[in-house]
Parts: C-alpha cells; sequence; structure tokens
C-alpha cells in the first residue's frame, strides 16, 4: 500500500501537478470542453490510463464538465500514486 | 423545450423506471459492477444512448459504483425525456 | 434511405473532405496517434458521432493507428452521409 | 519478449480459449451483439483489459459486429500473451 503523504510532502508536490488543487484530502481539477464528444473521449483515455495504473478517479461528469478527484482509498489519503495520476491526466488533457 | 412534469406526473411515471427514485428533484439510480472495466463498459453504451437523445446524465463515477442523475437543466426539473432516458439506461444494465 | 452518390458527386465532395480517399466504393482514411490511449479517445468522440447520427463506420484499430472505412450499406455506396459524417470524424480528429 | 508458441503448444493451448480460432498465425474470435451500444460497451471493457496487459489486439466493428485477432507483433506469431488477452476477452463477453 503507497505511504499517505503529509501535508508538506503533498505541498512539495504540487508545483508538479499545476491546475491541481488540494481539497478534502484529495487532487482535485475541473475540466471543461466544447461538447460532451470530447468530454468523453478525454474521458476514455483517461480510464485507460487509470486501469493500467490499478488506480481510479472517483469523477463525475455533466455534459461538457469533468472534475477528477484523486485518493488512495486504501491509504486515507493522497499518495504518490495519486500525483502520478494527476501528471498523467494532465498529459492526456494536454494533447 | 420539454415541459417540467408535476410533482403527481413524476409520482405516474415512476412505476415505469423501477430502481429509479426522485430525489433532489432529479431521477436518480446507483450501479455497481464486478469491477471498473464492466462500470466502464456500461458507462460507455450509456454514453451512446444519451448522445443519439442529445440528453445527457450527470453522473459520477468510482472504480465498480456509477451513480446516474437525470434532470432536465433547461426546464429546471424532471421532464419526459429523463424518463426515457432512465428506461434507456435500465435497458443497458439489464443486457 | 440515402441516394448512392454518383461518380461525379463523389468527385465533387471530395474537396469538402480533406484525407479522405474513395476506395473500393468507400470513403477512407487513416489515422496515427501518439498510442493506444490517444487513438481510443479518438475512436470514444468518433462513436458518439457515429450514434448521433445512427449511421456507423467499419473501422479498425491496431494499437496507435485506426482506419476508418465510410459507406451507406444500405444504399449500396457512398452517399450524403458518409460525407457528414467524414467531416464530422475530421473536426474530431482536428480538435 | 514472450516467446512465440510452437504450433503443438498453440494446439495444446486452443481448449483454453473456447470459441477462438488459429487463422494466419493469430488467435481470432467473431461476435455479434443486439446493437452498437452494446458491441461499443464490450470493446470500452476489452480497451481496458488490453491497456491494463500493455497488449492489444488487432480488431475491427461494423455496427453489432466485432473481430478479434490477437498477435504479438514482437515475438512475430502467437505468444502466452495472446492466450492471456484471449481468456480475459472471453470473460468480459460472458459477462
Amino acid at each position: 500500500v503507497a505511504r499517505k503523504l503529509t501535508d508538506a510532502e503533498i505541498q512539495a508536490a504540487l508545483p508538479k501537478v499545476p491546475h491541481w488543487r488540494l481539497a478534502a484530502d484529495r487532487l482535485q481539477r475541473d475540466f471543461e470542453f466544447g461538447d460532451f464528444a470530447e468530454a468523453w473521449g478525454f474521458m476514455s483515455s483517461v480510464a485507460l490510463a487509470a486501469e493500467a495504473m490499478n488506480h481510479h478517479p472517483d469523477w463525475s461528469n455533466s455534459w461538457n464538465k469533468v472534475t477528477i478527484e484523486l485518493v488512495t482509498h486504501s491509504s486515507d489519503g493522497v499518495t504518490e500514486r495519486d500525483v502520478e495520476l494527476a501528471q498523467k491526466i494532465s498529459q492526456i488533457f494536454n494533447g
């Protein structure tokens, strides 16, 4: 099981994941697209990245909007795996 | 724009969509699957049904769990289109 | 049922769908991506566009490569619907 | 790199993957669904399984039909990884 990061470690990690915020003990980011098809294409790539890491987001979608929250449930907090998945998701978003 | 259903109309429609509940002025249902891959396969079929109707769910996913909420934002409430999409989603779930 | 376009009509339509070729009585185009996740994100958006039109591609995928062939089976040839779907697919690809 | 299986090894493996055939030096299987949405839901689950294994199918789709071919390109033939992915795909299909 990945170790829960301390607050200091999370603050040190945040610059590695621009546009992600720490809230409610999770890494969070909102994404907006031109329409549902674009949002869904993005989510479909993210789903693959998540399954490949065997680490899955808590996420929601409403038409062109996607909100992603990352937390390691088994560690009860943010771990290095969340930072890694956040980086991959940002790469997918940046195309 | 579809007309917002009255409370009486929604109560009359609920038997047409078993397992869906009315909450917060929306049709809601929780789904649970064996793993993320199953949940995602279901969501991928639902995404097609939604796009074909040009009527999209507010939904969230956490690994094997999916929660779907249906509301017609432009009508500020539940309409016949939400009932129709709920029926299609249930059909997809029942396979 | 959409009417099968004549050869002259298809030649006149091709400038509307750059990068698509006419071969084997179909509109065809090859796409290449950085990896499978990118290819799959694209395909997931195209799937929505196809379902919304109720007009579906014959397509194949091998890791980062996608080949799409468009034909209207019920008309036994290329129709305006294929041209329209080709345009939508190109828009999705161009992002 | 996984080792290419000998013909004898492939024949011994085939009973582990019912409904799959050996053809053109590949494991192949055809799937048929009720409609495109069902086919696409299946493909979306398979895409996750493939990405998790970092081993991807050569596959094609035409509305409700999906044909999957499995080969390990880097080994120039069928390997244990193809047998494993075939098993996972059959599990997804069987639900």
